[in-house]
């Protein structure tokens, strides 16, 4: 085993894109790959490839490449892609619904168990086959049912209560979609999330083409 | 003026951020900061801050800081918030009627003005106010209505298609929230968005918090 502390969060940023070429390459049955021929498929420079791959022990050979299985396996492994973690959704708006149907959270071990609103209008309906509760019911509901994540779906002004609250309960890490960079004096892990972000980065490139 | 051309992409992937908060200091009247105070807000380094900022001529002062007004406008003209963008969507699905329904975008001056599908049932419909398309349209409309942006979120076998057909048309950005990295030999700029990378990433912080 590697010894798994050692690798940086911006190492571990870059992993997940990693992870998904090489599940592919895995899956059409390609064996091994040079840092050459990834950093051409990924558009990132082949030191930086060899870079963040000696992190962790994946060590290409000399005129062979990269094995993608063991590659392909170190990395699940590091990122822990099999292991499950109960979710909820906090917020039934457009981003919270959206994310209640998107496939790949269940495919990727994200299983939402509860959906958490104030509108009453959907209270007690399901949204793709999972039931929506009030919000007033968020830590009764946690107490009895092992919750590891909730995303955090709501307005700016009930973010930062909303995230103390499930921090209270034990909840271990936040995905937060609402329009605020949290960070609360608990223990919990929390990945902020803006789209915009990347639209903005989109902006500046179609201006900067030339 | 500086030399816009020199700030390398990995900084411009940071603006956003500084951008956001600069905003929110600005607002609340705040005239100057420290590195060091930037830096506990943001959770960067005092030093990644001073190397980012410098990039564009936004030095600090010492013993003075930042002033915050005209780091926030000089970070406003790098990224061009005020500009606007004439934008499609294609593909409503759960991700593409969240993106339509999503206040940021106009806010950010990304005005959405039309949008595709080839489900019958909502063809002629409006979503948010905007009008949905047969995705056969779209050649035909982008001929007529000015188009900068197509965000894409259909399904993986569609999404390559889809963005040589844009790309054809004279589109010059794609923000790409289809399961694939897509890059494609056209003159458009493509940024993909990929939600289940941060949550793979808040997943292994959950597993390596102690």
């Amino acid at each position: 085993m590697t010894d798994k502390k050692k690798i940086s969060i911006a190492v571990i940023r870059r992993l997940p894109r990693y992870y998904r070429y090489l599940a592919d390459l895995n899956k059409a049955g390609v064996q091994r790959i040079s840092s050459g021929d990834l950093s051409k498929k990924m558009g990132v420079t082949a030191s930086q490839i060899r870079q963040d791959l000696n992190c962790f022990g994946g060590y290409g050979q000399q005129g062979y490449g990269y094995n993608i299985k063991s590659l392909y396996s170190e990395i699940s492994g590091i990122l822990g892609v099999t292991e499950k973690f109960k979710t909820v959704i906090i917020g039934a708006g457009n981003i919270g619904q959206a994310l209640a149907h998107y496939p790949n959270l269940s495919a990727r071990g994200y299983d939402i168990t509860a959906i958490f609103d104030i509108n009453p209008a959907i209270i007690g309906s399901k949204i793709n086959g999972v039931e929506v509760y009030h919000t007033d019911k968020l830590e009764t509901y946690i107490a009895k049912h092992k919750t590891d994540i909730a995303i955090l779906s709501v307005p700016f002004d009930q973010t930062r209560a909303l995230a103390e609250r499930v921090a209270k309960c034990g909840v271990k890490g936040l995905w937060n979609f609402s329009p605020m960079d949290l960070q609360i004096d608990r223990d919990i892990v929390i990945e902020n999330v803006h789209l915009t972000d990347s639209l903005m980065v989109l902006g500046y490139m179609i201006n900067h083409k030339d």
